[in-house]
Parts: structure tokens; sequence; C-alpha cells
């Protein structure tokens, strides 16, 4: 049975995700563990966490949520570095530090979101952040092609989550929960690397 | 005759455009001028420089082209930082220093660049960087509709840089100096916004 790390498990997309993967062996992370307690910014102690499971088949990261909602007049520079450093390195920063450990032709999948591919006023941290994601996929899966696969998942608003978030993505068609669980259970079995899954973006 | 500041004006890229720009009140902007200091990264002192010419009617950054160009397995969550800063929050720092400045229904023209449209070996964090323009500007745009208009160019290698880039960019068409030249004026004359021109993607 493939052994998967998922990391943020106990957010609304992790509980998700770690529900759609009743077949394989999964050891949920995440600040709170409740697995493996892992710091996604500290790529030492990831590092170490990962070497204490051993090998392991996939990795993904469902962390990261958190950028700062402000307007471009209220963000500073320092807003966009925090917001990038939250949603975007640290999710790098797990890929990094699950690579020694992976095993060939296992999988790593990132999260990234809708907002940037659809404007949302006060989102331009969060756009940043899952730009910066969706960009540089095709890059990473080029230098590990044939090593290990990397993709990212882009869901819109989270069925689960409609009902606290919806009033920002209203007129949004959210990603219904078996899509997002196709989503991920398709970067562990399919053979794809580079691919942004799930993003939609209006006509 | 509309007054122009051009950040990154001595650089391979500012030049051409600063050439494309002779019916225009051109004000050549740099780490070393020629007409106007500046350091990107440090937001209030751009304000004041920007302060010190008054109003003006469009900014165009050709600046903070610099992204460390190594492997992931190279690359620390420091490098991505570092490039994210060059790269991107010091244009976007540009952005909202000359916010206040700008006429009304003025034009701010941020570039990006190729890398990430297209993979290419060791340049994911200049690819992430350019994600991270290229998705935020929409929201940018949004934000500032009425007021004023913000635009990315998105160039590939440029044909002035083939000599001494060409390698890395092989078999990659350049965009040609009248293209480019093209794409900036546009960004300062036709009612657009949240938009990346000259972007290109192999099919």
């Amino acid at each position: 049975m493939k052994k998967i790390i998922v990391v943020g498990a106990t957010g609304r997309l992790g509980r998700l995700v770690v529900g759609g993967l009743k077949d394989y062996e999964v050891i949920r992370a995440g600040r709170s563990g409740p697995d493996l307690k892992i710091d996604a910014l500290d790529f030492e102690s990831v590092s170490d966490v990962f070497a204490s499971i051993g090998s392991f088949d996939a990795l993904i990261s469902c962390a990261g949520v958190r950028a700062p909602f402000k307007t471009f007049e209220e963000l500073t520079m320092e807003d966009f570095a925090l917001g990038l450093s939250n949603k975007c390195f640290s999710q790098l920063n797990l890929a990094k530090a699950a690579i020694p450990f992976l095993t060939e032709n296992g999988s790593i999948t990132l999260t990234s979101g809708i907002i940037g591919d659809e404007p949302i006023l006060s989102g331009s941290c969060a756009a940043a952040a899952n730009g910066a994601l969706n960009m540089c996929v095709s890059t990473l899966a080029a230098e590990y092609a044939g090593r290990l696969r990397i993709n990212i998942v882009s869901p819109s608003i989270i069925e689960n989550s409609v009902e606290d978030y919806g009033m920002v993505f209203d007129g949004f068609e959210p990603t219904s929960e078996k899509r997002i669980i196709e989503a991920y259970r398709r970067t562990i079995s399919a053979p794809i690397s580079g691919r942004v899954l799930c993003q939609t973006r209006s006509l």
C-alpha cells in the first residue's frame, strides 16, 4: 500500500483529501500533527521529520493557505513577503525536503487556488503567491523528470467553505468535493508532471 | 507631451524602450540614474523621488531582472525570497509609490518574462517571480479601475541579448525590438488594464 504524507491534514481541504485516500496509508502532518508535527517554513526540521518516516510514495501539501487580504494601498512589501512565504515558499520547502525520501517516480502535489486566475478585491498578495506556485511547477517537473513528478491542484472555493467564505467568492462555482479528491488522487496515480489541475478561468 | 518615468532605463531593455518613446518626455530612472537615482526596494525613497517630479502620466518598470539561476536542489528559501524581492516586489514597490502621482487614467507598466510560461532549467525562481507578477495584475487593475491602468509586458529573450544569453534560450524565438516597443507604447495609449502583453507560449 502506497504511503502518503498529507501536510495541512486537519484543515478544511486537508480533511477532505485525507477522507478521499482511504485506500492509501496516509500520514497526517501539520503544525498540530496529528501524526507528524511539522513547521513547513523550517527546512531542517521538516527534513528531520521526513527522515524519521524513511521513504514514502507521495507528498501532498494542503498547507499554506494564509496570505494577507488587504488592498494594494494597504499592502506593504513586508506583507507580500509574508504572504509569499506562508503560501508559496512553505510548500516549496516541503517539496525540497521530501525529494530525498520519495520512492522512484514518487509524487509531490502542492496547492494553489483560483485567486489570481480570477481577480478578488484585496486578493493581490494571494494572487501573487498562487502565480508563483503555478508558474514554477513546469520548471521543477523538468528538473526532476524521470525521478519524480510534481503537480499543483488549484481549486476554486471548496464546497465545505462556502458557508464561511462564500461572500468573497459570490458567483464563483465551488469546486465539488468529488472533483478535488479526484484531482489529488490523479496526481498520485497518473503519469503527469508539471501540471496545474482543477484550474478554472471564466470565459 | 506626456511625461513618462522609465525605471531601469540604462539596462538592455530600458535603453530599447527609452529609444522607442522619443515623442514623449521621458525621465530615465535607475540605480545609476541618469535623470533620477532610485532604489526600487526602498519605498520611502522611491516615493520621495517621485514626489520631486510632481505628477506624471506613466511609469514603466524595466527593472528587477535579477533572480538566482540555480537548480531547485541548490535553491534555498532565502534565494526564493531574494529573487521575488528583486524581480517582483521591487516592481510592486515602484507601482505603489507611483500611484499617488499618476495623472487621471495614467498607466503603470511592469515587466515579467517568458521564464515559467516555458520551463528553463534552473529557472524556477525566475518563473515564480514572473508568475507572481502576471497573476496579481488583474487584481490590481480591478482595484484601480477608473483611476489608473496597470499592465505587464512579458517578453521572450530580447533580440539585443541573444549574443550574451542566447544559449539559455536556444530554440526560443526572440521578441523583436519592434514588438517590444509596440507593447510598452500600447500600455501607455490603449484603454487596457490587467493585461499581460507579449506573452508567448509554445503550442
